[in-house]
C-alpha cells in the first residue's frame, strides 16, 4: 500500500458515492425525471446505497470517502494505540491531506457525471434552486448556529458508529456485505437527522459538488450559495472530531 | 464486565436509539422539514435502523435498550438454566435496576438531542400535539384497555423473537450485521402492529422522552398527556414478561 | 424431533406470519390507523418481514409455514434422493398432514390476534370489504381462470427459489440472517406479482384467516367471499407442485 | 460444467429476472392493479430483488443475466490473467454467444409470463404507451445522444462494481445472501441514475421484452418503438466494455 493507491482509491470511491448520492436527488428534484417527487425515503435509501457502492470500490484505503471520517480517525488516534489508517499508511499530516484531497477531487468528479447523466433535465428545470440542490445541501430554515448543531449531531452519529463497527468482531469473510452496515447507518441518519439541513455530514460531499456547480456551464443556474457553504464543512468536521475523541474512552467500554 | 460498564453501555445505546427513532418522527411530523409527511413506512424504517445503531454501540451489555426486553429476560431466567444477562453480570435485582435506570436516563438524553437537532422546527411548529408526538406515542383511538392489548401483542412479538434469535446458531463472525435481524423485526412490528398506538413496545422509549418533553423549555408546547403515559409502560412490561415466560417451554421446541 | 414439535413449530410460526402479515394490511386499509393509506410497498415489506419473523420462530420444523411449500417439497422428493422434511421426519402422508394442519390452525390463530390488535379500527371501519381484505386476498379484476394463473406463477416463483436456496452453500453460521433471503423473495413476489390478486401464494395464509373472518364476531362484517376462496388454495398448490417437480431436473443444473 | 448447463442457467435466471422486474412495472403502471401508482422506489426495490432472485437460480453460470456483464467480463479478460467465465467454461466466442443468446431468449420468456400474470390488466389498460412501458424502457426526454450517455454511465457503475465484488473476500459460506450486494447495487442505480431513461442497463432485459411485445397478441397494443430500441442495447454494451477495460488497471489498486 502506498499513498498513490490511497489517493486513487478515495478518489474513485468518493466519485462513486457522489454520482449515486447526488444522482438520487437529481431524480427526485429535477423536472420530468421518472423518479420525480419520489419522496425523502427514496433519497435516504439512494444515499445509503451510494455509500455502499462507494465503499465497495474503495476497499484498499479503508473507504473513508469523507474528511469527517478521516479527521475522526485522526482524533481517535490520540489514544496512542492506533497508528495507521490502513496497513502501511501511518496517520500523519501527509496521509491525512492525501485522503482529504482525493475525497474532494473525487466529489467534484462525481458531480460532473451526475450533470452529464441528467443533462437534459438540468436544461429543462426552471428553478435554479433545484439545480443547486442536486449538488449541495441547503437548510430548511436558515440559521447558521442551529444548522451547525444539526450537522454536528448527524456527523457525530456517523463517525461514532463507524468507529464502533471497527470494535465489533472481524468482518473478514463477509465480503461485499461488509459494506452494508455503514449503508444502513447512512440511511437512518438521513431519515432521522436529515430534516433540517439535508444531512451533508461530509465536507467533501457538499463542497466538491458546490465547486462543480460553480464551474460547470449549467444552463440557467443561479448562485452557488457560498454564504452557507462553510456550515456543511465546519459542522461535520466538529462532529467527526468530537466522535473520534469521545470514542477513545467510550467505545472500549461499550462494544 | 461490571455494572458501571453495563450502565454506560445501555445509557449510550438507548440515547442513540431514541435520538434516531424520535428523530424520524420529528422529520415526518414537524413543519418545514425535508422529510415532512414522508409516510409511515419511512417512520418504520427509521425506527428499525435506530435500533440497529443503538445495538451496535451497546454491544457489551447485550444491547437490551428496553426494560421490556430486560424484564423478559428476567422472566425467561425462571427456567433455572439462564443466570447471567451477559458474562459476569448475574440476573438479580441490582443488575435489573441498573439496566432499566440506564435505559430511562439514556432515553431522556436522546430526546434532548432530538430537540436540539430540530430546534427551529419545534419553534415554528404550530400544533402542540405534533410536538409531543415526536417524543412519545399516543393512541389513534383512545381506549386504555384496547391500547394496552395492542402494546402487549406488539411487545410480545418483539421479546419472543429476540429471545428466539438467541436460540439460533452463534452469530459470531457476523460483526455489525448481527444487529440487522432485530432491526428488521422492529420494522415489521411498526408496519404491522403500529397502527393503533404507534408501537411504543418499550417503556423507556416512551417514558424517557415524555419526561424530556415535560422538562424542556419547548416553545409553545402543550401538556405531556400523563393520563395515557402508563399504557406504553405497563403494556410493554406485560408483553415482555409473557414472552419471557412462554419462551421457556416453547422456544426449545421451536428453534 | 417428533411430529408434536413439528406441529407446534409450524403452528407458532404460521401464527406469527399471519399476525404480522395481515397486520400490515390492517394498518394500511382500516380507518384511523397510523399507517392508513401507507402504500403497496409498505404492504410488501410488511409481508416479507412477517415471513422473516415466522421463519425465526419455526426453525425446528424447517419453517414451511405454507402448504404450497410443504407440497412442493413432497413433489420434489419424487427425485428419490430426498426423504425427510427435517432430520427424523420422513416425508409421508402423516407428516404432510401434520405440517398442513398446523399451518391452517396457526393461520386462524394469527388472524384472531390481528383482530384483537386492531379491534377498535375494525369497529369503526365502515366498509365490510376492507374488513375482509385484512384477512384474505381478493382479485383486482375477478376471473377465476386468470386469477388462478397469477397465483400459480407467483407460488411457482416462491417454491422454486426456496428450493434453490437449499441448493446453495450451507447457511450454518448465518444465524438469524439465514431467514433474510426468503423475506426478500416474498417482498419481490409482492411488488412484482401481487398486482392482480394480492398474492396469497399460500393456502393457509388465505383460508385460515378467511375461516377466522367467518367465525369471529366482527362488528359490521360482510360475507367471507367463499366463491373465490378456492382460487388462493388451488392456485398455490398447483404452483408449488409444479415448482417441486420442475426443480428436480432443473435445479441441480442451475445452482 | 458444460455449455448446455450455462445456456439453461442463464435462460432460467434471466427469465426470472424479467418476470419479476417487468412485473413490478406492470403492477405500478397498469390500471386497476393493487400496486397502481406505487412510486418509483417500489419499482427500484422490485427490480433489485428481481436480480436477487435471478442470481439465486443461475448460480452455476455465474449469473450474468445481462450481455453487458458478459461483455464486461470479456473485456476484463484482456488482462491476460482471467480465462474462464466459470470453472470449465473458457472465455471465447462460442461461450460468449451462448451466454448472450440464453439471456435474450430467457428475457423473452420472462416477458411472456408477465403478460400472462397481468393478462386482464393489459386488456383493460387504455394507454398503449403504458403497455409497452411494462416491457421495455423509454426515455423521459428523447435524445439519442444524451439517453446513450445516461445508459453508458448507469451500466458502467453496474459492471464496474460487479467486477469489484469479485475482488472482495470470498463469499463462500454466505449462501443465498451472497446475491444481496448486486441487488442493492441495482436498487441504487435505479434510484440514482434511472431518472432519464428508466435504466435498461441490460440489452437482454430491454430487447427481449420488446421482441415479446412485438410478437404477443396484446389487446390494443401500439408500436414497439424500434427507433429507440438500439439505445438500451448499445449504451449498456459500451458501458459494460468500458467498465471491464478500466477495471483492469483500477480494481487491483482499489479493492
Amino acid at each position: 500500500m502506498n499513498l498513490g493507491i490511497i489517493f486513487l482509491s478515495e478518489l474513485v470511491g468518493t466519485a462513486m458515492l457522489v454520482l449515486l448520492g447526488c444522482g438520487v436527488v437529481a431524480n427526485v428534484a429535477l423536472i420530468k425525471t421518472k423518479g420525480y417527487n419520489g419522496g425523502f425515503l427514496m433519497v435516504n435509501i439512494g444515499w445509503g446505497l451510494a455509500v455502499f457502492s462507494g465503499v465497495i470500490v474503495a476497499y484498499n484505503s479503508g473507504a473513508h470517502l469523507n474528511p469527517a471520517v478521516t479527521l475522526g480517525l485522526v482524533a481517535n488516534a490520540a489514544d496512542g494505540h492506533t497508528h495507521d489508517f490502513v496497513k502501511g499508511i501511518p496517520i500523519d499530516f501527509v496521509s491525512t491531506i492525501t485522503y482529504i484531497g482525493a475525497q474532494l477531487i473525487g466529489a467534484i468528479l462525481g458531480a460532473v457525471f451526475v450533470w452529464l447523466a441528467y443533462k437534459q433535465h438540468f436544461d429543462e428545470e426552471p428553478d435554479p434552486g433545484n439545480k443547486l440542490g442536486v449538488f449541495s445541501t441547503g437548510p430548511a430554515i436558515r440559521s447558521y448556529a442551529w444548522n451547525l448543531v444539526t450537522e454536528i449531531i448527524g456527523t457525530f452519529v456517523l463517525v461514532f458508529v463507524v468507529i464502533a463497527f471497527g470494535h465489533q468482531n472481524d468482518t473478514s469473510g463477509l465480503a461485499a456485505l461488509g459494506a452494508l452496515p455503514v449503508a444502513l447507518l447512512v440511511i437512518v441518519i438521513g431519515t432521522s437527522l436529515g430534516g433540517p439541513t439535508g444531512y451533508a455530514i461530509n465536507p467533501a460531499r457538499d463542497l466538491g459538488p458546490r465547486i462543480a456547480h460553480f464551474i460547470l456551464p449549467i444552463k440557467g443556474k443561479g448562485p452557488s450559495d457560498w454564504s452557507y457553504s462553510w456550515v456543511p464543512v465546519i459542522g461535520p468536521i466538529i462532529g467527526g472530531l468530537l466522535a473520534g475523541f469521545l470514542a477513545i474512552p467510550l467505545l472500549p467500554l461499550l462494544g
